[in-house]
């Protein structure tokens, strides 16, 4: 592994407490927006079974560090948050659909489909997806920012969600399990797969949370490199991660002849790759204070992760 | 048919030209609008494959004729226009496809999912309904309207379109098919699954074209029984429609055993509530100059309408 730029100590931070924390503040803002929507009906019930399957939460918690990063306050960006992580879990519901990627296990737990049907699924994803949007519509007066910037950063999450961002990347995705990628176009199918929501749920936090313009941009450089090793760092684990401890299938990319980072590079590389990508991810925020140290470790942990 | 409530002559309003004309302008902005998403790939291909493939245009419109309704300018609502368009085409394409109601022809065209395949209508579904939001947020700016009102709209559009509203009528559409509704309880669906977003439609032009909240209210009600009226002549429509003018499948519901008005009250009684509910309608905006004359030929264009 490369050296890391700064004096930052890894062992300082007790990031498993961090993320339990965090993850647990993210829960309960997902609760409270859902309540929003009637109970006792089955597409509620399908979105509330995804959405409360677990998770890791690193989108909304990437919001809340970035606003704390820049000196904000991450009660103020929870609903906006919560609505990223409505964004992501529609995602995963409608990815692992029968007509898509096909898979009955998502965090050890059977997927939406499977423990509904299909249809469900379908109106579960299509409901989450709306639901985030009234979410942060709502979520003017949440926090000490005008309606300009809400409104702008709904138009970011909506392009980073959609056909320039992550939708298009599902699409190349898919298109690329009959092709050949370079790495050029791998790395372009994934910064639009997964990157676009990550850097997003940086920007929203950065940017409510009453970051600099400069502040702004060192950390969308920390979150386009960070969201890329996410990517290479998955794809390492559908090679060598436990299927126990992800709770869904490996080597389901090498049976479907994906374009994967390890398919490219070897298993070396596509670390090497990983590693080169966080150091990157790192020096961008160099110069911010510990407040940052959140943010630093979770970059880490994206590449050493086991799930 | 019962005898309509105002001196407004249905002779003197020329409805064909209106709507080619008007449907002509949302064609314009929905082209203007969808450009802005990279082309060449299969998913923006079948995004416009659906949105234009036809179709009466007739949320949009509404919007349109409320801005106008009340003293506004139809420009500066034809974004928020296009956006209400791209909501209802997702969800015609997520409707069509096998899981739900498994349909191969929309508007004599092949249905998304027969033209391109099911991971591609699924996805395309899922980016007109993120880019609808984007045009959304993208819409500061685009009339005399504060970002307040504009986030209330997307409030607003977002709830009718989801898991209170259209969404939620769909999947108890769905479970329709196997329990029998009681008229109350199948105006309920309705109101939720097609109700809702013709409800949103006039008020989002009402609201952003400054109507007044005693003007906004009583377009409201004309709304809901607009809205419901739709429904019900569609419902007759599946009965006795020309499958040849309608560009789709007749006689569905009935071999479904679904749920609909002319089960529950006979073709006869289905047409009487239908012209009952746009007297209600009528009489709602009976105060209103004939700058309101559009959406009263409208009303009386819905249950006359062969497709």
């Amino acid at each position: 592994m490369t050296t890391l730029p700064t004096a930052f100590d890894l062992n300082s931070f007790d990031l498993k407490t961090y993320l339990a924390e965090y993850g647990q503040l993210v829960v309960q803002a997902l609760e409270r927006n859902i309540t929003r929507y009637p109970s006792g009906n089955r597409v509620t019930h399908a979105m509330r079974y995804s959405l409360f399957a677990g998770g890791k939460r690193l989108r909304p918690i990437l919001c809340m560090a970035a606003a704390e990063a820049v000196g904000g306050n991450k009660d103020d960006v929870m609903d906006v948050a919560a609505a990223l992580e409505f964004i992501h879990t529609y995602s995963l519901i409608h990815d692992d659909l029968p007509a898509l990627d096909d898979d009955d296990y998502r965090r050890g737990n059977l997927t939406c489909h499977k423990a509904f049907d299909e249809a469900t699924a379908i109106l579960a994803g299509d409901g989450l997806l709306t639901s985030a949007f009234e979410v942060l519509a709502r979520a003017a007066g949440s926090g000490p920012f005008s309606p300009e910037k809400l409104l702008k950063v709904i138009a970011r999450i909506s392009q980073a969600a959609g056909c320039n961002g992550m939708i298009l990347g599902q699409m190349l995705d898919i298109e690329g399990e009959s092709k050949s990628y370079t790495q050029t176009e791998l790395e372009n199918v994934h910064n639009k797969k997964t990157g676009a929501m990550m850097e997003v749920s940086v920007f929203s936090g950065a940017y409510l949370g009453g970051g600099t313009p400069e502040q702004i941009s060192a950390l969308d450089t920390y979150a386009v490199h960070t969201g890329l090793a996410f990517q290479v760092a998955d794809d390492i684990l559908n090679v060598v991660g436990d299927p126990k401890v992800m709770g869904k299938a490996v080597g389901t990319d090498a049976a479907r002849d994906k374009s994967t980072y390890p398919a490219l590079l070897g298993l070396d590389g596509a670390r090497d790759f990983a590693d080169q990508l966080i150091n990157k991810a790192l020096q961008a925020i160099v110069s911010f204070d510990n407040k940052c140290d959140p943010l630093r470790s979770i970059a880490t942990y994206i590449i050493t992760r086991s799930r």
